[in-house]
């Protein structure tokens, strides 16, 4: 927003990644820090991302017939205590109120760190046959989980989220349910955030708390480290069976029925920010860039140049391509330099020269290659350049990625593999005692998600011993 | 959502008209009740609403330069307290949290009730030059207000709404930016709720604590009451001196910058439920209707008919239509009430006989009226029938509130027609003190707005006998 703090170098993320991680955060104005800790300020070009995802997200969701609500941002403490095994996980997480009006709250009221709780409550009054299911619903809310350790846009005390809540009949179809938009939250890292996830069940220690089953898929950061990026759970009767949610079966008898959630929040654009930015800042993929082409002009007092970026500015925006002309007063070296901290995909260039051999210089931002194209085809060239940008960046981040899975067939492989970084596959029975055992030894790195999820013929538990068992793939995450 | 509900009896309006709105808003299924009194939740039929007003309004803030933002919810109460004149109007109506992760917090968190004070606080790190003017950001969020008498949609703990904040280099500027979104806001009214309002600067009464002036929109209600449906405002220097937001000028001179802010909520949809509804239940605007056009079936069993149906369907909805085929096993005479309490603007009907002659009646919800088609020139008619139900809506509330604007010139006058209901014009010299006299003897009658804003000649105020005065309109209001 303000221009005083732009222009300036960046730390190297070889010399400290954390650090360059929160330069271009706030350098590229994706946020800044508000007066409480652990809550930030979305700024217009960090909230523009979040909109595109929004927008991506919620014609997939009406695609799969989920319907958006909103319920209230609190919770009674009584009714937030009724699903013990839920609870455990978060209160000592909560921000929690106790004055209304002025006057002690009889029932302080929670702060809602997530809506299951609400969900149910809702459920309960709002299904009564089996001709009310199925009912998918989806909220976009900001959540509060009070953490003692932050970072923008990875790990807040507030950040923003969608959860969607459904209820089935069948299990067969609350499973479906909860492969499907794991199948859309995949999608979105491939067509929209150009990140490649891996995808998989969750282990029984990293499974939401309550669930049948926690799905989720992944992103590998450059540092090494895995992030969790998005779940789906299958939730099984049991919330159901706590708030006393009942339907009229199709054979007249009162059943329980199964219930999924699923949730993305703000913490994509922390991915995004990751895995494709480099030391001069910020590299946006093309589908979610606030700006998808800015336009330079060289020696913009000279005859005709800004009519003409003014024009080819019009033509693109007419296309719906998010467009801005840079005429401020400085430099076009400067100018380039800022365009690139904030990750533009395209820069436009166009000065006398160009306009007297009509044409433009294009520089794609992930790979600073250049590209010429007629002036009258610049309606056909930048959106296949675009689609050129994409598609660079998803398989700049694929190789990254394929070439940073490995695989140990000990624990002590194992940890020395996980300490060099990036996901080790290995053969694992699936059992708690195992997984805690693993845990101890591996100092930080954990089941990231089930790769193989049905016993693959000679693999070995390297902890029991147990033949013949499924294959997981672990890491250290954020 | 769930179908126990429905085709039940809608109270009266003429009978209790509180009443028959609490029953349109749970039995159209808009919103129910949460567990905390004042906290509703809204369904998937009332929120679609609230989207289609959100899209019509961001495309609107858009085209006028505005950012959309997000701020913490949360507001240190140390902060809160920092614009005393400002805090005073708020204060006794706060949730406050004072507990965070188990522990007691040293500075209690106010839960937004409106954000001033957190949009201050960014201006003051994100400006410095006038090169940073003029910044206008948005956001759309919900806030927390503990009253005591809550209504759906009208007056609730926590509602939705967008909060604009800007700030500008010159007065000038920031009066223009206050005028043009109230333009923003009474064009909702007509183009998209198909409701007129009358539009007016507020009193010293009645304007936002701070303010230099606040300017409203007033819609009336079929009661007779007013209803404030949004406000814009201009907010001077005021809170840029007191959070020490300073520029660096053109003069190279520090100064304040001019700030406005503007909102509006879902206190729209309470207006939208009010003004069209009536005794079969909701009438809604096809503009923001979750379903434009119902299609009925009749005799769906026939051979051909659900077939046609899903063709007219499928073709409406490529289109970029709202459609539903009622295809479940109701009598066509249960899903026409049930469709006409949902307010659905057009309802389509298709039996044997219409598929043999190729035609299809169409009824107008706002009025009942029956409208032939052929079955070809659907895709002509049925957007025809739209704008014609849109106008016919705007007709009807517009005739409705020009009907109910009478005139007084005096006091005792006032107080009578106020009883009656509907606006009051009168002359009002604008002080203070004539304001409080008016309103002890009016028994709830308040200034709406000032009507005209220019001294006109002749007029005198009916309290001080000031000569060539304001005008404004009073009314007893929600």
């Amino acid at each position: 927003m303000a221009n005083q703090n732009k222009n300036e170098a960046i730390t190297s993320r070889s010399v400290d990644f954390a650090k360059w991680y929160t330069d271009v955060c706030r350098k590229a104005e994706l946020m800044d820090y508000g007066s409480v800790k652990g809550f930030i300020n979305y700024l217009p070009y960090g909230y523009a991302i979040w909109e595109e995802i929004q927008n991506y997200l919620n014609r997939q969701f009406k695609a799969h017939e989920a319907q958006n609500v909103y319920l209230p941002m609190v919770i009674p403490s009584s009714l937030f205590n009724k699903e013990k095994e839920h609870i455990e996980g978060f209160a000592p997480e909560t921000l929690v109120a106790t004055y209304g009006g002025g006057e002690k709250l009889a029932d302080p009221l929670i702060i809602r760190p997530t809506s299951e709780v609400l969900f149910s409550d809702l459920f309960k009054k709002a299904v009564s046959s089996y001709r009310d299911l199925p009912m998918l619903l989806n909220q976009w809310c900001s959540v509060v989980r009070w953490e003692k350790t932050t970072r923008p846009f990875l790990r807040g005390s507030e950040f923003l989220w969608q959860e969607g809540h459904c209820l089935f009949e069948t299990q067969a179809q609350a499973e479906k349910n909860a492969l499907d938009m794991l199948a859309v939250y995949d999608a979105c890292g491939k067509d929209l955030l150009a990140i490649p996830f891996l995808k998989g069940r969750k282990t029984e220690h990293e499974k939401f708390a309550g669930a049948n089953a926690t799905y989720t898929i992944e992103a590998l950061m450059p540092d090494g480290k895995a992030l969790q990026a998005g779940t789906t759970h299958d939730l099984g009767q049991g919330f159901a069976e706590a708030f006393g949610i009942r339907f009229l079966g199709r054979g007249n008898t009162l059943q329980s029925p199964h219930q999924t959630s699923w949730g993305v929040s703000t913490r994509l654009i922390g991915a995004v920010i990751m895995v494709h930015g480099d030391d001069n800042g910020l590299v946006l993929p093309p589908a979610v860039a606030p700006i998808q082409v800015v336009i330079v002009p060289i020696r913009q007092d000279a005859e005709g140049i800004l009519e003409k970026c003014h024009e080819i500015e019009a033509k693109l925006k007419s296309m719906g391509l998010r467009v801005k002309v840079d005429e401020s007063d400085h430099t076009p070296g400067w100018k380039f330099a800022q365009w690139e901290m904030k990750g533009v995909p395209v820069r436009l260039e166009l000065g006398p020269r160009d306009l007297a051999n009509n044409t433009v210089v294009m520089t794609k931002r992930v790979n600073g290659e250049k590209v010429s194209a007629s002036i009258e085809e610049i309606e056909e060239a930048i959106p296949s350049l675009l689609q050129t940008v994409h598609e660079e960046m998803y398989q700049k981040a694929k190789a990254y990625l394929d070439s940073h899975i490995d695989e140990a067939h000990s624990l002590e492989e194992l940890n020395t593999k996980l300490d060099k970084g990036g996901y080790v596959k290995m053969a694992f029975c699936g059992s708690i005692e195992c997984e805690d055992k693993i845990k101890e030894i591996t100092n930080g790195g954990t089941a990231r998600c089930i790769a193989v999820d049905t016993p693959e013929e000679g693999s070995v538990c390297p902890v029991c011993g147990k033949k013949n068992t499924l294959v997981a793939y672990f890491a250290k995450a954020y």
